[in-house]
Order: C-alpha cells, then sequence, then structure tokens
C-alpha cells in the first residue's frame, strides 16, 4: 500500500427540490398535517455521478411525500429514506433541538449496522434528516437538510485515488465495469438489491470480477480478493460522495477490516465508466474495544447541509415569484378555508363548496355582498341577473361597483358584477345575464309577450344550470317565479330581504320531494312537514308593487349595514345547509337530531329563517311550516308548473288571481269574507276580513316585525 | 276706429327653467316635501321684452322656491306668483286632474279682479302653474306648467298693431315712452307698483302722457283720454303677450269698457322702445249679464304649456348628461340618505356623519368592512392605518382590494385601501398610513426605538385628528394603545374582533371626564359608572400574543360572513352612538330613559356590546362597566399617561408588569395566589390562581362566548 495515506475527505450531499415538492409539502400541511408536528417518512434519491462539476445531488420531488417508496428503483438511482419534521411556527423552526434530531436519525443507522441489516439493504446506511416550516402565506419555505454521517473513533485515511482505468489497466478496468453494470441492471431485470448503493466485487477463479451481495463478505474475504463498489454520487477526481463514511464504519464496524479497497463507479450515458470511476485504498482504524456496544450511544454525527452562503443554517425556497400570480392567488383562497379545519371545524367540507353553483336574482346591496362572502368560502361558479344599470347612488352601497361604472348612463349590473368577481379573483367563474325577471300582475302588452317568454325560458335555463338559487331582489313579486322554479327544480333557494333597519334570510324547504301526482289537497290552511318559502305566509297572490311606488320606496331605503349583515347571514345559511348531511333538507334546529354534534355539523344545525332588528341589535331564528295551498311552493302549484309550463306561467302572470283559484285560496276568500259578513254587515266590500286585504303598501309584510 | 278688426291673439308665455331651480327643487323635495304634494308657493319672473325673436319667457330660477319674493323687484322685472305641485311617482304626475288644478288658480285670478284686488296689484293677474315630478334617482325632472287665462265669453278683437312711432308721431311717441319710464323706474327710487306690469297712460293738461296706476281709471277716464300699459314680454309686431289676456277681462268686467287702446311697452337697454313698443285698439265684447257672479263659477281657463314637439304634453328636463359626474355622484349618495328622513327616521341627523372624521386601524376584513358601511352612511373622512401588504389570500375576504393590488408583492394595505375608496366614490377624503401599531410586551430592539416612538407619536396624531377611531386589528395586544389614546382624548372608540364563528362588537366608554386629578383608587375590583373597554375584563396586562403563533392563528381563520356582520355592525353601533343626545355617553339601552322614543333616538337605543354566533345564528347585547384598575382605560393610567406620555408608554410597552404594578394588578394577583396557597399548598408555582395565569394562546378571551 502506498505510504501517502491522507485523511480521506467525502463530497457532501447538496439537497436539490423541485418545486413541485414545496406545493407537495402545503398540500399535505394543509390537509394532513395540519398542527401535527410528528416525523413523516419521506424519500429522496440520487444517482451514480455522471456529469463533471456536477455535486453529489440529493433530489427530492413531488412524490417524495408518497408513501410508498417506488422500488425496485430506476436503474442508476438510490433511493433514501428520510424523516421530514414541518414545524408549525419559524420560532419552533429556529428553536428546535436540532442535534438531537439528528443524533436520532444517527441512531437509527447505526442500529441498521449493529444488527447486520444494512449488510442486507445498504440503503439503509443513507439517510436524510429535513426540517420545515411552510410559511404558505407567502408561499416561503424554510428547510434546513442533514445528511447524518457517523464519525468514526479515527478519520479513516488512504492513498491517492487513481481511476479504475489507471489502477487496473483498461481492459481488466472494462471488465470490471461491465460486472458491476449488471449486477446493478441484470438483463433479468431489476432485483430487489439493484436499489442498493454498496457491492462487492470478487475475483473469479477465471480471474475476471464479479459483483455480489455484501452478505457475501466473510465467505469472499475467505476466498480471495474482494473489494468493495459504490454507486457514487460524487465526480471529484480524488474524493468519494458521502454515503461512503457510513459503509466505511460499517466494514470497521461489522467486518472488522482495516484496509479496503473501494471501486466508485461513475457513470456515462447509464453505464459504469471505468475513466472517472476511481479507486481507493483506504485505511480503517480499528474501532475501539467496545465501542458503542449494548447500552452505549452510537457514535457522534454531523451532516447538516450548509446554506447558500457556505454557513451553517436553514435555506428558504421563496416560490412566490416563480409561480403564476393566478395559481397564487388560487392556492392563497383556498389556504384560509383549509386552514379552518384545522382546529375550528375538522370535518368541514370545503371542496363540496368550490364546487357549488350559485345563481344570484339581484345585483345590488344583497347581491354584492353575497358575490363577496361566497368569494370567501371559495365558491367559484357566481351567475348574476339583473336588469339595471349601474348608478351614481349605487357605489358606496353596492360593494362590487366603482364609480367609474356609473359613467355614460352606467353599465349593466349583471356584468359589471361579474367583471368585478373576475378583477377580484381571477379564476372565478362568473357571469352576468341582463335579464328582467317576469312578475305576476305586471301586465304585460302583446309587445312584450315575446320578450317575457325568452325571459322566462332563459330564467328556467339559468335555474335548472345552478345549484343554489339566491332571492336577492327588491320587490315582493319579483320573488315568485324564482320561488316556483327553484321548487319544481329541487333547488335550494336563500331568500333575502330588507327594511329599513329589519331583515329576513331565509331558506326555502326543498320541494324536490313534491310527487308529480298528489291526492286532491285538502282546503283549508292544512300544513305539510316540508319548511315553508317566502309566500307560504300568504293568503294572496304576489301582485305588482312598484306600481306608484315613491322615492324612497324605489330605492334601498335601509340602513347601509343592513345589507351586508343579511348578505353575509345567507351565505352562511346557505353554506350551514350544504354541510348538513341533509342538505337543503335539513330539519330546523329544534328538530335536528344532529344539533349540537359537532363533528356532524361543522357550521352548527340550519335555522329556517333569521330575523334581524338593527334598532335593538336584536337577531332571532323562525321556523315556519310550508302551507299547501302556497301559490308558489304547493304541490299544486309545482304540479301545474311541471304540466302546463309557459302557458300556465303567463296565465299566472297576466292574473295572479288564477293562482289563489288554483290553490284554493280564492274559496278561502270567500268563506273568510263570509265570515265577516256574518260578525259586521255593514262591511260590504269584503275587505274587512283580515284575510282577504291584499298587502299592496310595497312593503314586504315581515316589516311588521 | 278701423275697420279691419281681427280676433286678438296672444303670444303664450315659454318656460325657461335655470338648472339651480331643478338642484334646488331636488333637495327641497329632500329636505322639507318629503312625501307631501302639498301646493307649494314659488315665483318667477319675466321682463318686458328686449330682443327681436325672443320669445315670451317666465324665468324661474335658484331663489323660485324662496318664500320672500324678491320685491320690490328690479326694473323692469315682473314677478309672478305660481303654485308647485311636485308628484310623488309618475303615475301621479299623469294622472292627476290637471283640468281641476288650473281652473283653481283660475278662480283665484278670478277673484282678484272680481275683488278689485288685481286693481291694486295688477301682478295678481298674472299666475303660472308648475307640476312636477322630481326622478332624483337619475336626475330627471317631468315638468308641466300652465299659464292660466281666463277666457271671456267672446273673444277679444283688435285692428292692426301700430308701433308706437306711428301710431303718435316720433315726438309724442318719445314723450310717452319717457312717462312709462318714470313711472317703472321713477328716480326716488322703485315704488311698491313699479312691479305691477299694468298702468295707465292719462293725457295731461299739457296735452302730454302721465302715468298712473290702473286703480285711477274711472276718474281718469271721466277727465279724458286714457290708456292701458303693459310691460310687454312679447316682442312681435302684430301682437301682445300672454298678460294682457286677463288684464282686458278686468277691463271688461270691472271697467265695463268695450273699447281700449293699449301699448305694449318693450324696452331697448332698459327704456321703453318707441319703435318696437306697438299700440293696439282692442275691441271688449260686453260680458253677458250676470256673468260669472257670485255662486257662478269663473271663466273656463286654458294655458298648459306645449312641449318641445309643440303638442299638449309634459316637458322632462334630464339634467345628469350635463352635470360633473363627481358631482352626480355626491348627491346621489346623499339621496339615500336624505330617503331615510321621509318616513323611516325623520330625526336622522345626516350631516352629523358627513362630518365625523373615521381613524381606522386595520384595515384587513374588518377595516375593508367597516370603510364600505361608512361610506354607505356618507361618511366622507376616513383615514386608515395598517402595517402589511395585500397578500393574494386577500382579495376575497377583504373588499377594497383586487387581484393586481397583489402583483409584485403587493400595495400597501393602508394606500391601497384609501385608494380604493376614491375609485368608489371620489368625493371621499381618504388617506392610508402604513405604520406599525406599538404593542406591549412586543421586544423593542435598541434600533427600533427611534421607530417605534415616531410611530407612537404619529398614532398619537392621528388619534387627535379624528371623531371615531375604530379598532379593527387581530391581536389583543395591538388594542391597549390605541384604546388608551382614545381614553385621554376623550374619543368614541369602537372594537371589532372576530373567532372562528364569533365575534364581539363594542363601543368604549367614554373617558372625556376622566379628571386629571382623582383620590387614590380603592384597591379591588370597584367599578365606576363608566361603561367598560376591551380590557376591562382582564386581570392581566396585555402580552405578546403573536409569538409562536401558528398559520391558523396568523391568518383571519373565520367564517368569512363574518367580518362582513361585524364590521356592519360596528358602523351601526358608531351612528346610533353618534345620533344619541348623548353621544359617545349614551347610556345602555336598560339605563336609557329615551329608549323606545323613535323621534329621540331615530337609529334605537345603543347597546355597549353586541357578540355574534355564527354557529347558532345567535346575537345578544351585553352591557359591562368600567374597571377601576384597566390596564388600558382606568383613570390612573389616563393620568399617568398624560402626565409622562412617551416615557410611560415605553415603559409599559417594554414591561406589561408595569401597567400591572401601576393599576395595583400585581397587588390582586398576590392576595389571589396568596388565597390559591391557603387552598392548595401543594401548587408552589403560584399559577394555581385564575386570575394569575396569562391569557397567551392567541385567542382573544371572548372566544369562550
Amino acid at each position: 500500500m502506498d505510504q501517502r495515506k491522507t485523511v480521506l475527505q467525502f463530497q457532501p450531499f447538496q439537497s436539490a427540490i423541485d418545486v413541485a415538492f414545496w406545493t407537495e409539502l402545503g398540500h399535505y400541511k394543509l390537509d394532513k398535517l395540519r398542527l401535527s408536528e410528528d416525523a413523516v417518512p419521506i424519500h429522496g434519491h440520487y444517482s451514480a455521478s455522471c456529469q463533471t462539476d456536477v455535486p453529489s445531488i440529493l433530489q427530492l420531488e413531488r412524490s417524495s411525500l408518497e408513501e410508498t417508496q417506488a422500488s425496485p428503483s430506476s436503474m442508476g438511482t438510490c433511493e433514501v429514506a428520510g424523516t421530514l419534521y414541518n414545524l408549525n411556527t419559524l420560532d419552533r423552526f429556529k428553536t428546535l433541538d436540532r442535534s438531537a434530531a439528528l443524533q436520532a436519525e444517527a441512531e437509527r443507522i447505526w442500529q441498521t449496522i449493529v444488527t447486520g441489516e444494512a449488510e442486507r439493504h445498504s440503503r439503509l446506511l443513507n439517510r436524510f434528516l429535513l426540517l420545515t416550516f411552510a410559511e404558505l402565506k407567502l408561499f416561503k419555505f424554510y428547510y434546513w437538510f442533514a445528511f447524518p454521517a457517523l464519525k468514526p473513533a479515527v478519520p479513516f485515511t488512504a492513498s491517492p485515488a487513481q481511476s479504475l482505468t489507471a489502477a487496473y489497466g483498461p481492459e481488466a478496468a472494462s471488465q470490471l465495469a461491465a460486472a458491476c453494470d449488471s449486477w446493478r441492471a441484470p438483463e433479468s431485470g431489476p432485483q430487489e438489491t439493484s436499489a442498493d448503493p454498496f457491492w462487492l466485487l470478487v475475483r473469479t477463479a477465471s480471474n475476471g470480477m464479479e459483483a455480489r451481495p455484501l452478505t457475501a463478505w466473510t465467505q469472499a474475504r475467505a476466498e480471495g480478493e474482494v473489494c468493495l463498489a459504490m454507486a457514487d454520487p460524487c465526480n471529484l477526481a480524488a474524493n468519494p460522495g458521502w454515503p461512503l463514511r457510513n459503509m466505511l464504519l460499517l466494514a470497521a464496524k461489522r467486518w472488522r477490516c482495516q484496509q479496503l479497497r473501494v471501486v466508485c463507479v461513475r457513470e456515462l450515458r447509464g453505464k459504469a465508466d471505468p475513466t472517472v470511476s476511481i479507486v481507493l485504498d483506504v485505511e480503517l482504524p480499528p474501532l475501539p474495544e467496545g465501542w458503542c456496544e449494548g447500552d452505549q450511544s452510537p457514535p457522534a454525527a454531523m451532516g447538516w447541509e450548509p446554506n447558500a452562503k457556505g454557513k451553517l443554517g436553514p435555506r428558504m425556497a421563496d416560490l412566490g415569484p416563480t409561480m403564476d400570480p393566478r395559481r397564487l392567488a388560487e392556492s392563497a383562497v383556498d389556504l384560509n378555508l383549509r386552514l379552518m379545519r384545522w382546529r375550528a371545524a375538522p370535518s368541514l367540507g370545503t371542496d363540496r363548496l368550490a364546487d357549488v353553483k350559485c345563481l344570484l336574482l339581484g345585483a345590488g346591496t344583497l347581491g354584492c355582498a353575497v358575490a363577496r362572502t361566497l368569494l370567501g368560502w371559495g365558491v367559484r361558479n357566481i351567475s348574476f341577473v339583473d336588469n339595471s344599470t349601474v348608478a351614481f347612488s349605487n357605489p358606496v352601497r353596492q360593494s362590487l361597483y366603482e364609480f367609474e361604472d356609473c359613467l355614460g348612463g352606467g353599465k349593466p349590473k349583471a356584468t359589471a358584477a361579474a367583471e368585478a368577481l373576475q378583477r377580484i379573483f381571477p379564476s372565478v367563474n362568473a357571469q352576468g345575464v341582463s335579464l328582467s325577471i317576469p312578475m305576476p300582475g305586471h301586465p304585460i302588452s302583446p309587445v312584450e309577450l315575446e320578450k317575457v317568454a325568452a325571459d322566462t325560458a332563459r330564467l328556467e335555463q339559468l335555474v335548472a344550470e345552478h345549484d343554489v338559487v339566491f332571492l336577492l331582489m327588491d320587490t315582493r313579486e319579483s320573488r315568485w317565479l324564482p320561488t316556483l322554479l327553484a321548487a319544481a327544480g329541487g333547488k335550494l333557494a336563500i331568500n333575502a330581504a330588507l327594511g329599513f333597519d329589519s331583515f329576513l334570510v331565509m331558506r326555502h324547504g326543498t320541494s324536490a320531494s313534491v310527487p308529480d301526482v298528489e291526492p286532491h289537497p285538502t282546503p283549508g290552511p292544512a300544513t305539510t312537514t316540508r319548511l315553508g318559502c317566502y309566500f307560504c305566509n300568504d293568503v294572496v297572490a304576489p301582485l305588482d308593487s312598484t306600481v306608484d311606488r315613491t322615492l324612497d320606496q324605489q330605492c334601498t331605503v335601509a340602513r347601509p349595514g343592513l345589507a351586508g349583515i343579511a348578505g353575509a347571514l345567507a351565505v352562511e345559511l346557505m353554506t350551514a345547509t350544504l354541510q348538513h348531511p341533509a342538505g337543503a333538507a335539513a330539519p330546523p334546529p329544534a328538530a335536528d337530531p344532529l344539533a349540537g354534534n359537532v363533528e356532524a355539523l361543522p357550521l352548527g344545525a340550519v335555522p329556517h329563517m333569521v330575523r334581524g332588528q338593527l334598532g335593538g341589535f336584536a337577531q332571532m331564528c323562525l321556523t315556519g311550516q310550508a302551507f299547501s295551498q302556497c301559490t308558489a311552493c304547493s304541490g299544486t302549484v309545482v304540479r301545474e308548473y311541471r304540466a302546463r309550463g309557459w302557458e300556465f306561467l303567463l296565465e299566472a302572470l297576466q292574473d295572479p288571481k288564477k293562482l289563489e283559484d288554483l290553490t284554493g285560496l280564492t274559496e278561502l276568500h270567500s268563506s273568510a269574507a263570509a265570515m265577516c259578513d256574518d260578525f259586521d254587515e255593514s262591511d260590504e266590500d269584503g275587505e274587512g276580513g283580515a284575510a282577504a286585504g291584499p298587502d299592496r303598501d310595497g312593503q314586504d309584510e315581515w316589516m311588521s316585525l
């Protein structure tokens, strides 16, 4: 052996992390880890070096967090198992006891040496430790790798490296290289051992060299010349890569070997290259007697990766600048939603909300507030229906419009609202439809007939295309047709209406269960078990309330805070309903066996109606059953609509009294009037009956709250 | 007299309305008329014609709605009294009984003839009627004028008109013109009669012509030649202006005169011009005997002004396109506010709100919601303080930001929010200040000291410059300094804080009354009669809660509807407080003698705290008294701050325990700990006392709601 032995130095690993890994880690943190800081098994890989001037790289990629390690690995790729600690805060990241974490990894490696397991699976000699803190709000990832290497009591030394060719001569070197190749990529296909980075090379009877597993050491040593081969990630002419450190300790510990020839295999086009592969004759100082035996602590470990400045410190990957801003916005928006599931509402189904399609009828104060709250909940599909344009008084109360939208006569509200959503969140799927909702009792002139029919057909189509219909208009009667369409289509209808300082927010009972045929409804105010709709408290059909409205009745004369409150509550009512296992059929809290079960109902039980009063800062929940003679949602009306379609709608629009005839309300009125006659015969116009007087004051009836 | 007499035709008035009149009418409608359709006395004016090709114009201007008619009128100007009916709806405007309205005006004129009053004040012969419908949302004004003319039983006839010069010869004509001028604009200054459009011209003894009042008719007629003169708004060579009609009827009725020479005076540079003034010899058919006497109805009237197409119909003034869009937006925004006063809250003081200056500490979800609701209330002065930039997750929840604001690292929130307000409502006075609010317990390094001092000084200045301070931050301890500054400055502080699905909105009790010297505070949890602040429930000083916060604690993990609700309630709480006669010192509802008095409290009584829970859709109002040992608002702390300023603040910021020493809380803790020792001697670390354990979980204490 050469006398000029010097301390053997190993090229450390450098970590190389695919952006996809960070993305995946973000998801993993949000969806699986949440607040856990437990160790997560991950894996990376390295290859035998195949390029000059490229350091030893340990690579992590998207699949590194997947539980099933790719095995057998692709040719020439060595898998490395690792442990990830993702810390919850930067402070935790900074103050974690890193020595302890590293020592724990070293201990695992040491055990594989002591038990001999590493001889059977030499990949166990390589491990890595990864500490991370994911600053997901900013798409920044702080991280620190360690590649634990066990320190021998006295350093290994080696004579200067020679190339394989120089050491063996060209022919023998080629033969040796071929033996390595056939070991690592046998023609019979990858073997279990081929992902292991170390093997033996043994002189054969025919003076050739043959690869053998590490477990063959004792026998091969007895038979004759044997050396160690490694798939070497390093490409330096004088030094081996980092994995050799722990392997040499194994040789010293298990084999008690004091000299060892090591062939560091490097590749060219996937084959061992004898000209860059090197041969090292290593001197292994004998380990002290009893070193690290039994209860003793394992050897000290080292291996923290320096940062980009070459100093011992963490690195930071800032994905922000490299990401498509739209994608950045998308993940940022999802972030807050997923965070809710960490502590507050672990069973929250946020995906259900991203897919739901919401139709907003009305893009005024309520429509804007509802749309914004939907965005906050991650709802991606939002359609507006409105027939007006943005007026100068709108922007200060209708949160999707600006001064510019009012110029030149004002943009159509529906499209302006949709455009605003795109400006807020480019990934939203928003559309605006300028459309007048046909209203019962509003006279339809012959020239308008075609337009009303088209508007009705468009509205029917829109309701059919969406899952939830929000009724956010400013007149009572404009709510009739959408209420009927939602009832007939089994859609969830959420209704919000404002007074001066009071509001009503409610969900309509779902009519998905309305059978197409029903026995003759019992006359009289019988109720069903279904929850009511906006019209269920009425005993008159909706009429035109816009005729002769004064200015304050035409405008939104409401305390400005009201729309924000009612709009937000409407959306929260929707989300609570959708998160309920029974969905739109969710019973009211008093009748809900799941009420109070936080796991089943992450957003709580779902009231039927919420009424609020700003004057007293009061709010209460109410429940009302469906009215079997309701002009909007009763089985009678739904069936008539299903059977006769537009023909029926036109009749109802032109003469709302037809609805009263159909539902039996006319009869009810007659008997009510007759009753009044009995009591007060002088009241001849029949309007004395409380039930018979149409509510025509242009205010919603619940204003008397 | 000439034989070629033909039916005399009169040039009708044309209305000319200054834009300022419409603006004034808008204000009048909103502030005074509101829903009233009562007759409103107004006035217009016309002048003797001074230009060819200009029709007879009756002018209305800004002052036309003022009650005091300008009198005596400026030279050559004839005031005309009129009646305005401003209708509430277009429908009322269309369907009003116009004949009856016109006839009522005619009756008034007729009575002045019958009683002879019109002889004393001939201006009474001219009246006008104005029907309007002000579509204030669109800045459109529908209107229809009538200039009531009484119809004689048989039309008046006249020989062809001659110019004054032609009729009298140049010299006599000039003399006659001078007589008119000295009547209308006597050198002794305007007379009571000079605003009257008619007078007599009487031949004097010296063969000159002299002006006399109409009341001189009988005497003058007896004395000799007399003719009627009028300030004629018409410039036609053959016809007189409209005012002559009713005058001729007066002559026929009162004077029973059958022929009358009329001099229609027209002017040039303010003087009667004999060349364009004309002379008419009018034949007045005798009125039927007993015509319109006693109980009889007055003569039929006519005089509706045709529209621009020359047809009988209303006109419409569309001010929208002519107005500066910014001004349009301003009046539109005021519109909704003033409308509230029509029915809902007649005693609402909206001007108080326009002038109030609001400081919003925090421009996140709450800050945005608060600012938008303030805009809705017409608040014009809004300042934001925030130290962060717009992140990608913000726009969907923070309603003043858009995707664009997040690019390039994100705009500073405070300025981005202020810019957004300008885009929404250009007349707002909004500013953004990027500033970190110093927080107790957050360590201040020596290099930071200067910045913290500067930030504190800036915050002190901002609080001093504003009337209301909104506390809308996301940490507990950032509320301490603003709470103290508001307490020391006697400012109204409104506080809003969010949990996952609960919120707290409160007003701090005002400390304007904190005396500079107070007897030693009684130790122990004595309470004052003042309402509490956010810290009054605490027995520990605020500490750094941001150290080691996990991602969900750093982000706004709240149900998205929550900020909209809490932000709106915070502003409604502010407006209700400001509308209370006691302002910030308003007692809570239970202690408020005005509670329930709608006239005194248009927005209702003012709770101290509103707590809400989205899980149960519940909300309740609470009251809590100030804590005499509060670390933020107690007299002890306020006095210490007033006395020692920054020196004291720095101590408190660096070591919050100093606050506990100052307020006597330390002593309280010791006794609490001692008590615990008594009960559980094994608990030696003294943390067993419920009062002693600092609340460091990063959640606001009210989360346990």
